[in-house]
């Protein structure tokens, strides 16, 4: 392809992104595409950071809004190019998340006097390690490019608003013992029996359900792996019990360290990295209207997402996008046309 | 060496025995030699088997009983040939355990008449898979050349009378649950929490003690090992538990068993494999009069040995050698003088 027709309605665009394959690393030739697209649309200012594009209007409106969405993809899965059938697009990248691209695209060409300045983020990277992450690097780089009001991650969420997301955590409890012949066990001392204790605190601890804005963050603490032992004849003298937190947006990553540390006081826990999660913002007046234009009630995210970036450079965010979330990274990946035109509509309203 | 000369003291026979290289599979040199020796001793009757070489007076003596031994040893650690040092003979086999080969040698060739028949084992593959065991091999194709009222097996036991052995058991515990995104944990069922009962019941566990013909056999049950986990954002739907129990010679396989299956009730305990123990059998005449010419206070066994082959045939057996089991498979195995001496004289003096 030699350009992107940003004049397509937004399923035919959602065709031309996914056949254009951008599995992470792999982002150039859709990043310039992009690129040149915005570079021909007079109303927009346009940046370039590696595979990224930002794009922006200078109104000088009272508010800012930025929508953002990457522009990579998990690997194939023999799913290109697009199938369209019956009212839905089946391919990699459809639903997570060019049918997003798509909307955000249509929206920067066509919306030349917004009623907020509008700042369109595409970026690279997102699929893969957190510090690739092209939204990273222009938060790094450029953390101006990102100043706004409000933003709108056009991720997966069936067109509901889903508010901020939780922070994560992983931890590490390291039971440690002595080896001894299993035919001498007495000798040594049990490294896999001592987390017992560790996964029966876990068992017995009742995750907290935390509101905000409306929204009930449900938190989860869990032991995500366990491994431990020598060989079949050996007394093992360590124990390994991974923990993933996940907590509500309200909470600080010290603040989630201290919970973790609490449940197993007398455990020597040791915080692997965390990511503190993004409060939903919905109380702002922009986003209180964004709300009210999409129409449906919104949820919480639990799961992390880029949003937390915008959270952590003080922009509040919610994901909001047109694709299903559970049959992202699947082989039978898909989008449906409707929800498409639908996001287009309903941003459009918002913003003119 | 063309051939091996069974009028060399002990310690002498030791490193010759030694300087050929025997690591299991490659006994076939050993066995040759041993075989072509015994076969030029005019009071004993030869067999072979692979590698494999059993030799028997036939006096008619009211009690016969069994002297056996490995040829095997494990891999070298650039330790041959011997080195002789201020009483201590350092090298691969030394001590596990062609010094107790060396007494058993040295007995065939110089006990023209002993008081009790006498059967002669040599055999190979002790040091790797059970299925290959050259003592175990024997037992299936000719048991009635292993035939005895009592039988010692030469292991290193510092010189001392180490009774029976424990059997063992191996079995698994597997939790099961129900995966989900760590995000939303509540939607599954954690199997790693799960395991925290079955390690905490296995920790409050007390293993017994059995006493038989006065040793204490010390039972132990343990978890050997642990894995559970799918990925750091994944709520595991499997964790499986190992475990290894040791148990005393009084009981049998079966009832080992339902000891596992009653301390993890409610759980599914897969047996994978097991062996039993041996008793002691010190009560018998045979036994009695070989523990009072040792000398010193009989041991337990703990670690199963090969003496639960002969136990398998209703041959009461224990462990009795030379060497020091602490130094044995290691880089610096080594073996004094001293005992080795000191095990042939014990051992003429009760077979004369």
């Amino acid at each position: 392809m030699d350009s992107l027709d940003l004049s397509l309605p937004g399923p035919e665009l959602t065709v031309a992104l996914c056949d254009v394959e951008s599995v992470s690393g792999n982002e150039r030739a859709l990043a310039d595409l992009v690129e040149a697209a915005l570079r021909d649309v007079p109303h927009l200012a346009v940046d370039r950071d590696g595979d990224a594009v930002v794009a922006r209007t200078s109104l000088g409106r009272a508010e800012r809004v930025v929508l953002a969405g990457h522009i990579d993809t998990v690997p194939l899965g023999g799913n290109l190019p697009c199938r369209v059938e019956g009212g839905r697009i089946h391919g990699c990248g459809t639903t997570d998340m060019k049918s997003g691209v798509a909307v955000q695209l249509r929206l920067a060409a066509h919306l030349a006097e917004p009623n907020r300045d509008v700042t369109y983020v595409f970026y690279d990277h997102e699929e893969v390690e957190a510090d690739k992450n092209g939204l990273g690097r222009i938060a790094r780089n450029s953390p101006d490019w990102l100043a706004g009001d409000f933003a709108v991650l056009m991720e997966p969420t069936n067109a509901t608003v889903e508010g901020g997301c939780q922070g994560t955590m992983r931890a590490d409890v390291v039971l440690r013992g002595h080896r001894a012949h299993s035919a001498r066990s007495w000798l040594g001392s049990n490294a896999v029996h001592a987390a017992g204790e560790v996964l029966r605190r876990l068992e017995a601890y009742e995750a907290e359900r935390v509101e905000i804005d409306g929204l009930v963050y449900r938190e989860g603490l869990n032991a995500v792996g366990i491994t431990g032992g020598v060989a079949g004849n050996v007394v093992p003298d360590e124990c390994r019990v991974s923990i993933n937190y996940r907590f509500a947006p309200s909470r600080s990553e010290g603040e989630a360290a201290d919970v973790v540390r609490k449940v197993l006081e007398g455990y020597d826990v040791e915080v692997l990295d965390s990511a503190p999660g993004a409060p939903p913002g919905l109380s702002h007046p922009a986003a209180a209207a964004f709300v009210a234009m999409v129409g449906r009630e919104p949820q919480p995210k639990f799961g992390w997402t880029d949003v937390a970036r915008f959270s952590a450079l003080g922009v509040p965010a919610v994901n909001y996008g047109p694709g299903d979330p559970s049959v992202a990274h699947q082989r039978e990946e898909y989008c449906d046309v409707a929800p498409i035109l639908e996001c287009e509509e309903r941003m459009l309203a918002w913003l003119s």
